[in-house]
């Protein structure tokens, strides 16, 4: 199918917009009206440049407020009209789509509305010109694609259509499934977009807070599928208001636009599931789900020396270093089925050690990085040593590199084989501790590019969000979304930063690798034994935590004693620690009871005011 | 009355707000749990710092989902209650906040309700405590202050009263006035927001929308006037939730917040009107409505010097450098009632001229400045020469000096004798241009500073807001709201810029001056001959405007060769156009025809458009 994009979607001037749809790879663009009028490109320049980048122009839009109006008004919009066919004419476009009116002048009329929508096609075919008729979620009249339909069809000129657009559909619970009545050629145009769900007035959440289709919680591949039974053969495009994207980088944001795409019409393949359908759809590579945890890699020049303090973490957990990359200052720790690899190559940032890689075991490599270049993630070259394992890895958006890989399968060679044994650094041992893998990374995300990351670990990676919480913070909300395979094997929490900092605060993006422990009380007492500083739970929590829940005296005591965090869902029960901060990173230990399915948020809003105050402290 | 603000309306931590709300002079205080639980000070610690500024603790809370539920969630919930009766006593706080329930638990039965909070009640009287109970806007059988008032009356304890919340009951548009009917001793608390109109659930809009009183468009201070006709005598207490004011400075939040709540007792003062009332509002010295624009002031070095743009603009558009500060590298440049101030000898800041300062015509500068004064604005040190005259001035939010002056007063000395004499530079000699006056000014606001401004020139310069609108701007939606004396002589612009940046775009805080042209047409030709450089409108806006207006051909002939903007309302035309932008500031000039009101907004997306491609070019 052809992949369009409304130039609305994307900031920056119209040449901007159209380069970077261009660069995109998307074939064709709907021009918004105000970014024609108030760019100094004439209709004419847009029309070569378009082509030139290879874009049809799908549709000129909006033509706001026609129809069901007395004749004067419509003497005035006929004129209006003329003006607009003419400017069409000079930029190459033959579709016009028009809004249900939402001014005080129309009336409740369907025949009138049905008449003068005829008139204006009459007058629009003269130009070869077809006009596409949308129903606004907020029309004044009319705000039901049936409803419009029902005018279209009473109207019957073979240049007036429907125009559906999934956001104002979907907005309004309206069953997208009589879309099947409609035939598909008097669908014109299909815009797509998604939204999260969000308790706020159809026309405010459809201005501000629009996202791409598999970024918010729409069901648009089902809509599509309904279209597509249709037979409607037009374009796919996007159509999204949002204030984040208005603000970022265009070329980013065309390119997310066109993963969205992508991923929308495999799920669309998967659910028509009809071979015979007269579209082609795209069929990226299968999503190989993870199976686990591989390691996380923590990057820093000094990195796992005598002195440094996350290594000092590591031993302290029981984590052994078992072995040294044979070509690279790369140390690997080992407990359990946990692996952590400590960096000292790795860029030196202001802001201290970082994780900068997550490892995650793949029962098919090869295929994961096909799927994730199918689906435009920048696949990572590797200037490797021909010795070493074959590793396949993609950048994340936030710049995290994901490494898809095996630890131990009999048939293959290991990415481990390439750690050769340590020469006997002081940790060298049997590991002693309770740790037994990782149970999930946490990551914050530039606050421009969170939609985005949340479409690429649905989509490339194959995981599944779960709720969007929003966590106070002593200086702002967090955003935070939780994405695991379904087996949760793979779990990572996605947390975006505030947006802009007061004057001079420092405003730290926090990452962190939690380690499931199979007896936390034992872990967190070697822990204080080994004096490793651990953040500072206040007293006022526990006191909090004894009104909140019966645990029993001896629990409490211990809680507190441990400075144990607490937190319990409907399946089960979460303790948890932390420890405090090098540069972005800090680890912590978790122990999951019965079940127990959330990452502890309730506690959250405390650890982020310890290190908040820790950080302040330091500062002073 | 005493002042009092809830720790949640800050950011920071515990000690940090505590501090903030300290040094802005509140009495007291009301401590939010989560604020407590995350912190390091115990309850003790908080009573003692809270002694230590002098603020009492007003309140505890909030207790939530307590009411008619079954016994054994009852049971747990009077065990929770326990504990935090036991930290109240520590803390030093003897008023509970007890919110309507919203748990699923709870059953629609007000007799159940009324039992369990008389038990409730009882516990806490035996630790000398009082239950506020107030009914959450969204609480799920009780969200009607009267509503938790026939409750509590049918709870009949001693320790058992209403806490109203001006957001909780304007927010659902119930009617105040009933409050009345509530016995003064048996409102036990009184919280107080303010909020924007906002169309979305008002859960989602208290969660992040919430203002200080006089920043949104709640009537708060008719609310407070009913609290007060009971006989209330507790404090007014501010509780805010913003995401905005949670970023934030706390030192200027909590002042801000004081800066509302003495707006806000005297405009109570003012309606209620009754001097017998027991309790003592502030009142500040009376809004002295200015008249008019005295002077707008533009600094940067090398300004006024014969190579600088900005007095070349001045000189093409016919003003007449008539005076040189006697004792500063200050030029006046004038024609019909429009001053411009260039100031050589103001700071240099990379952004390049800016407009600094802003003389208002004041029928009493010294009442105005003493106003500003009282409602906390930072009053200028004048480092004056004794020669100079008597120049009163305040510091805006976002740093425009704010000068309060009499420009042509028979019985006063004016400010401008300080400027003598020209020595006779290239520009001497009578006006010849269309200018009249300063039409208005309009001042890019630092996004965390735009509430605070908002409500500054409300109550300090009796500026009167209008709409709040969105303008579309290339990178991102900018928010705008105009505010203006009630004869429109003073009219101001206030914009909020984009909150963040995308990677490396340059952020400009625009600002400018518009003044009224008695002839635009005349005023444009006047710079088209003199090769000034204006805003290149494209050719596309008036394609646009022609297919939107019929204004005869002749007319738009003339609109597109000068290249003017055009918008017309209700009352009649606006006619207007741009210079381009030297540093940070232009020049606008306007024609109003019939008595538009409007400030063009409508072309502002124009404007921006060409504005940043302006830029763009420039720093390609």
């Amino acid at each position: 199918m052809r992949r369009s994009i409304a130039t609305v979607s994307l900031s920056g001037t119209l040449a901007d917009k159209l380069t970077a749809i261009g660069a995109a790879g998307f074939d064709g663009v709907e021009i918004f009206e105000n970014d024609l009028i108030a760019g100094e490109l004439s209709p004419a320049d847009v029309r070569h440049r378009a082509a030139d980048l290879g874009l049809s122009i799908e549709l000129y839009q909006p033509f706001r407020d026609f129809e069901a109006v007395p004749p004067d008004v419509l003497a005035r919009s006929l004129r209006r009209a003329e003006h607009k066919f003419a400017l069409m004419e000079r930029l190459g476009v033959d579709r016009l789509l028009v809004c249900s009116s939402v001014s005080p002048a129309a009336v409740d009329d369907d025949a009138l509305a049905a008449e003068q929508l005829r008139l204006l096609a009459e007058r629009a075919a003269e130009h070869g010109i077809r006009v596409a008729y949308e129903a606004l979620a907020w029309g004044r009249h009319v705000n039901d694609y049936l409803h419009a339909w029902r005018i279209v069809r009473a109207a019957d000129h073979p240049n007036l259509g429907v125009c559906l657009d999934s956001f104002h559909i979907l907005a309004r619970d309206v069953d997208p499934y009589a879309i099947e009545t409609i035939p598909g050629e008097k669908i014109f145009f299909l815009q797509l977009a998604d939204a999260p769900a969000l308790p706020m007035d159809v026309l405010y959440w459809s201005r501000h807070y629009r996202c791409f289709p598999g970024q918010g919680d729409l069901d648009v591949a089902g809509l599509v599928s309904h279209v597509l039974r249709t037979g409607y053969d037009g374009p796919l495009s996007l159509e999204v208001f949002n204030d984040i994207f208005r603000q970022a980088a265009s070329m980013r944001t065309a390119q997310d636009a066109m993963r969205s795409l992508i991923a929308l019409e495999e799920q669309v393949a998967a659910t028509t599931g009809d071979p015979s359908t007269s579209v082609s759809l795209a069929v990226p590579p299968p999503a190989v789900i993870p199976s686990g945890f591989a390691f996380a890699e923590l990057s820093a020049p000094g990195i796992g020396a005598a002195a440094d303090p996350l290594a000092g973490v590591l031993g302290a957990l029981g984590f052994v270093r078992t072995g040294v990359h044979a070509r690279k200052p790369v140390e690997l720790w080992e407990q359990g089925e946990a692996r952590i690899l400590l960096n000292a190559g790795g860029p030196d940032s202001k802001e201290g050690p970082a994780l900068t890689a997550i490892g995650l075991e793949s029962p098919d490599p090869a295929t994961a990085v096909k799927r994730a270049e199918a689906l435009l993630s920048p696949v990572l070259p590797r200037v490797r040593d021909p010795h070493d394992a074959q590793l396949d890895a993609v950048a994340a958006p936030d710049g995290t590199e994901v490494f898809f890989c095996w630890t131990a399968r009999p048939d293959r060679t290991s990415w481990i084989d390439d750690f050769g044994s340590d020469d006997g650094g002081p940790t060298q041992g049997a590991a002693i501790g309770e740790i037994t893998h990782i149970d999930h990374v946490a990551l914050t995300q530039p606050w421009h590019h969170f939609d985005e990351a949340s479409l690429f670990y649905r989509s490339v990676l194959g995981l599944s969000p779960h709720e969007s919480l929003e966590l106070p913070d002593p200086y702002g909300l967090l955003r935070s979304r939780a994405v695991s395979t379904p087996d949760d094997r793979v779990r990572m929490a996605l947390n975006v930063a505030n947006v802009g900092a007061a004057d001079g605060r420092p405003d730290v993006a926090w990452q962190h690798v939690a380690l499931a422990s199979s007896d936390i009380v034992a872990t967190a007492r070697r822990l204080h034994e080994a004096g490793t500083a651990l953040l500072a739970i206040p007293d006022n929590y526990y006191d909090d935590l004894e009104a909140r829940y019966d645990l029993g005296a001896r629990r409490h005591a211990l809680l507190r004693e441990l400075r144990l965090l607490y937190d319990s869902d409907e399946h089960g029960e979460f303790l948890h620690f932390y420890t405090v901060t090098t540069g972005r990173v800090f680890f912590e230990v978790v122990q999951r009871l019965g079940g127990y399915r959330g990452y502890g948020a309730a506690n959250a809003p405390v650890r982020l005011a310890v290190q908040h105050a820790r950080l302040h402290h330091r500062s002073d």
